[in-house]
């Protein structure tokens, strides 16, 4: 049963926050996005920060999800294991004060050596699925700092990998020899095709990333194109790696922020895939629904 | 001819300075090493600097190698191409001030679509060779920050392949969600091997870093092993691209700090490779006394 007066959502992650008010009837009241994430509150600063929650949006049920979860976030949840579904997500809640906090669990994949967790990422997936904006079993990816390749089975996560395409991307832009090079903006133009054919067919990543340098400083590229190259390199170098686990027949879903899936939609063309394109809020906040549909909130 | 009152070279680095003092018989009078490396020079720094050497250590030749000569340094130094040898150096030769000043170019390699560039290394290698120290035709690696894979052909650097393991390594043990885990000492242990099994025989870099932290999380690795399981296969990886670029038969001649090619003759071993290990320090050396003796010093 619904939440009667609605419910406050948050995606809370490392270094943002997501904050949504959400009616009785589903209408979202406010979005806000800040930069209180997990690592911005002190040592036993989370109570307040629900207190001030709670002040500004009312006495709601909250549904909080993302690492506010994790091991660096307000109160660990432990990770459900693959299979799962929202069902599983719902008894794996971790539920807090007088049971009107639930944080919602990551999930895991253990198989043999292979072994990879996710959280957040699954409210986004697990509610695209319950809103029915996904088709059949396609298999998913979800792009950002790590890069979610999920296998779905029915209705279940049933397997996932995750890529570190983003956090490479920017560790190399602020702190490497390339930092001066690649520190711009990046779009899907022709030198990002090119960085993604290269490392749709070549494995050598940790090298190629060092000649962008070498062909600049030899007059072999414009330095402008080095940024849209090595992001091409590294997204292309990513798409392999997850077709290879995912085993995409000719399509992928791309869930997550829109300028990302757009990114990713043009590399995967490059790859002859064809790809749609789902944006994670909207994909969060019917997770989030779902989750407040399922929860017995009356129970507590 | 031997410059006749001996000679002082720099091994002038990004960050670090290793300075030696040689007499005319060829015998080290002083080593020192420091942090003043390129980027710690004010502009227009570099005349005090070397002012401050031929003070300390009186007015010899200077013969100055590595990013003093880049685009970062005192006097860009252009790149000369493969194939090189020691006469090519001593012909890319920067001379200033009164001409008792000799900064040693690069080598740059530019094939097809291939480019890339070395600037400090190409004394170490021609130095070794010019000691005797490096039989034949076999591949070279020098690893480190930029780790360098190289073909010779006789007396000439003829081509080679630039892998940005040690870089890549440290940005992610200072900055990237690894950091806690990895920013730790590495050993040539039992991890060290798993990981760079796993890097020689999957294609999968940017994924497999990120199961350090799962399998960690999930209770499926010590997090004391994270260290040198993260480095064995960032070195593993390196090996296969450095092997598929040289070649090589059944050995590699490994040049650098001692440190280092330890633990790359560990990976090789474990790829079934017979290594031979040179210091740099010395192959430095054996290349500037090399210069020193090519120098026309009375011409200037």
């Amino acid at each position: 049963m619904a939440a009667r007066q609605g419910f406050i959502t948050v995606d809370w992650g490392t270094t943002n926050r997501r904050i949504y008010v959400v009616s009785a009837a589903g209408a979202i009241e406010e979005r806000i996005k800040d930069d209180l994430g997990v690592l911005s509150v002190p040592s036993g600063g989370f109570g307040a920060m629900i207190a001030d929650l709670r002040a500004r949006f009312g006495q709601r049920p909250l549904i909080l999800a993302g690492m506010v979860g994790s091991n660096r976030g307000w109160v660990e949840t432990p990770y459900i294991p693959c299979p799962s579904d929202v069902h599983a997500l719902v008894a794996g809640l971790k539920r807090l004060g007088d049971g009107s906090i639930a944080i919602v669990p990551g999930v895991c994949h253990i198989s043999g050596d292979h072994a990879d967790v996710m959280r957040g990422e699954e409210l986004q997936i697990l509610g695209a699925l319950a809103a029915g904006l996904i088709p059949g079993d396609a298999p998913v990816c979800h792009p950002g700092t790590h890069a979610k390749w999920i296998n779905l089975h029915g209705s279940h996560i049933a397997a996932f990998r995750t890529v570190m395409t983003g956090e490479i991307f920017r560790v190399l832009s602020e702190h490497s020899i390339l930092a001066d090079l690649i520190h711009a903006d990046v779009r899907p133009d022709n030198a990002f095709v090119a960085g993604v054919r290269h490392g749709l067919h070549h494995d050598d990543l940790s090298a190629e990333l060092f000649s962008i340098r070498a062909r600049v400083l030899l007059g072999r590229m414009e330095s402008a194109a080095a940024p849209s190259y090595a992001s091409g390199l590294l997204i292309g170098n990513d798409i392999k790696i997850g077709l290879s686990f995912t085993k995409a027949a000719d399509d992928v879903t791309l869930i997550g922020e829109p300028n990302l899936t757009a990114l990713y939609a043009a590399a995967l063309r490059t790859a002859g895939m064809d790809t749609r394109q789902i944006d994670g809020e909207e994909a969060f906040l019917a997770g989030a629904k779902r989750i407040a549909e399922e929860i017995a909130w009356d129970e507590t």
